[in-house]
């Protein structure tokens, strides 16, 4: 699998991907002019699997270790969890030299940006993504941070790192549910930047779990959806434009994470929800075809990824929650829609009039609203 | 007075420097190009003094404007005010192009900037530093944070400010003690970068209140001052070289500050006995004339500020103290020393002993130990 590089005004950084390669970090480490110590950031279930892989590469390369676990889930993303980092960061007399890595899925690596970005004004920073969201997202562009108990992400900031160890291997023991959430990523990439992937993924006959997917899908899947995500972050680092349209499904799947609490779906799958909820106000507004709206759909149902919001959840709840989505600019709502596989236009014409006529059930309430 | 330009490769700005100015800084930020939110945030006396000048001004200007007090003092500058901050901005719906106006010292405008940092990911900050402090200092290069509890600044990141608006008018409410206080940090530009300042401070009969310093050196202090931070800030933003000799008198003045649980002296003070301390020090290994180092003793003690470490602190105390230092590289404590004035080294050669050889009280215990 090929390098690929991040190219920044100020702190390029290379993304390696390549099977079995945990047990290289250290090597890869000693390449970057970094100083001696590093604290691997994790938590108890990933660094039980690949904890002592990790610091043994890090030790035999020369490095003085020491490793953080927070608990898993994203209930523990809070500025509390940042503290305790800190306060291990004291108490190893961790140096701007020194480096951060983080071991885990997108919830560990925006922690562990955060707080390399705010330890001493900014240390190295280190991902080593284990989940598939994390590999083809969380993992690259440098937005790190942690949620306000108000609101997902509202807290954090742009970080680089780096570098970006990927080895897809490890994902064998991410779970089912936790492999089709990073594949509403790989899909989101699909519609909003890169055809090709799209109509791959469409004539793959599951996608499903990792083996259903295979090596060969999977690695076209990882170096497309990362060369993706690079291009789009090289062109606009800090999201004052294009960056925006990796937000694609995620104003109204933001919305629907935070109105069930966090507790129902996990990201990727509300990313799902919000897309097809994209796709249909794109539709209704006449910038899509119903056609390539229903390949989109079919694709996220393929992958065994939910596609409606919630029947509990009020159309007018979740309007009241995007208004205070970070995405919202002069008090007007942000949206991406798709206008062809693989393009996608940003807008701030979506009404709350346009979004409830989409989202009206089918069949139900017809003729009489 | 002129203006300055602190010259960075993203992110330049200018400090506006001029009597009066504060009811002139919604017209100022009118021209930056910033979102229609903008909150203050000061401290209950500060905002009482120029909270009505400053809305009325934004407001004038047509902002639409909030503010956020925090209470006043070094004690509260930790995360939980930053919280709260939070919690303020999300109330106030404010966005990614609003602006966070710091009303006030360093202590505010370091906590402001921080949460202007980390809010959102990054929104607009503007510096109106209110004591000489943050005028001279504070308020320029992009330094922004927090205190952890075992350590000052630990948490923080670099961000600059859009502008810094400097009103010297301000600083006629500031009590003498912090007044003097910010005169250490001129008296470090003299000795760090500005041969000239410091003569013409050598100069002047009395530099112990602001009334004794008078209209035109207070214009020559701010202006030469800031000058000189924007010189050092704009060769090296990050800190990563030439930036350190800011720190100068810096290192055993936050162990001082530090071993008083930073109640006895306000930073500048800790600073004038960390100049004091490193100017020993510099003696002590040749690198400085005792002459000029008496010189700068002078100068400190003719503004009224402390020049010795306080007797009940152990010598011990700081050396343990300055070892969790930031500036801590590779478990080397560096320091800033004077060859001339006008002029520093940078260094990693100061050993504990010649510390405590540099700090012997003269006259006890001479030939004793
Ligand atoms: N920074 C960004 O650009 C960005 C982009 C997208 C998402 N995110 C953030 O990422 C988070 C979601 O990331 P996620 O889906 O990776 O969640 P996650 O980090 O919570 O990981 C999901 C679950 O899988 C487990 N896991 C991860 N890797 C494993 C492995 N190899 N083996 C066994 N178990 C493993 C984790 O312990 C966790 O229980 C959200 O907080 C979201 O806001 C950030
Ligand atoms: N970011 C940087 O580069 C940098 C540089 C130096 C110091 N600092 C930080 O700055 C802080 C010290 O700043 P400071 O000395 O301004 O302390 P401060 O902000 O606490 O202000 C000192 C006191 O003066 C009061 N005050 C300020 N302006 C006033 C005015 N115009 N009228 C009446 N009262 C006024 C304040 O309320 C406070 O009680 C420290 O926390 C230090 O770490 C930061
Ligand atoms: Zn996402
Ligand atoms: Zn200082």
């Amino acid at each position: 699998m090929p390098n690929i590089t991040v190219d920044l005004p100020q702190d390029s950084y290379k993304i390696a991907i390549a099977p079995d390669s945990l047990s290289q970090l250290g090597a890869m480490m000693q390449q970057l002019n970094l100083g001696k110590k590093v604290v691997v950031i994790s938590n108890p279930e990933i660094f039980g699997h690949y904890g002592a892989t990790c610091i043994e590469s890090l030790e035999t390369a020369g490095f003085e270790t020491c490793s953080h676990l927070i608990p898993a889930g994203e209930e523990y993303k809070h500025l509390q969890s940042i503290q305790k980092v800190y306060d291990t960061a004291l108490v190893n007399h961790l140096e701007r030299s020194s480096t951060f890595v983080a071991l885990g899925g997108g919830v560990i690596g925006d922690m562990t940006g955060f707080s390399a970005a705010t330890w001493l004004r900014g240390v190295n920073f280190v991902q080593v993504p284990t989940s598939l969201l994390a590999i083809v997202d969380a993992s690259v562009g440098g937005k790190t941070g942690v949620n306000h108990p108000q609101g997902k992400n509202l807290i954090g900031a742009f970080y680089q790192p780096k570098l970006v160890a990927i080895d897809p291997t490890l994902l064998k023991t991410l779970l089912p549910r936790e492999f089709r959430a990073g594949m509403a990523e790989v899909i989101k990439y699909g519609v909003i930047w890169d055809k090709d992937l799209f109509t791959k993924l469409e004539h793959h006959p599951h996608l499903d779990t990792l083996e259903n997917v295979g090596d060969e899908l999977l690695e076209t899947i990882i170096t497309r959806s990362c060369q993706a995500k690079a291009d789009v972050v090289g062109q606009d680092e800090k999201e004052s434009g294009i960056r925006a349209i990796l937000n694609y499904g995620h104003t109204i799947g933001h919305a629907v994470e935070s109105l069930t609490n966090y507790k129902q779906f996990v990201h990727g799958e509300a990313v799902a929800i919000g897309m097809v909820a994209a796709g249909k106000i794109a539709v209704t507004m006449g910038l899509w075809t119903q056609e390539e709206a229903d390949r989109q759909d079919a694709l996220i149902a393929k992958t065994g990824l939910p596609t409606d919001i919630p029947s509990e959840i009020a159309i007018e709840d979740i309007l009241e929650t995007i208004k205070s989505d970070k995405k919202v600019k002069a008090g007007k709502v942000r949206f991406i829609l798709p206008t062809s596989i693989g393009k996608v236009t940003i807008t701030d014409t979506v009404t709350p009039e346009i979004i409830k006529q989409a989202m009206k059930p089918y069949g139900r309430g017809l003729g009489k609203s």
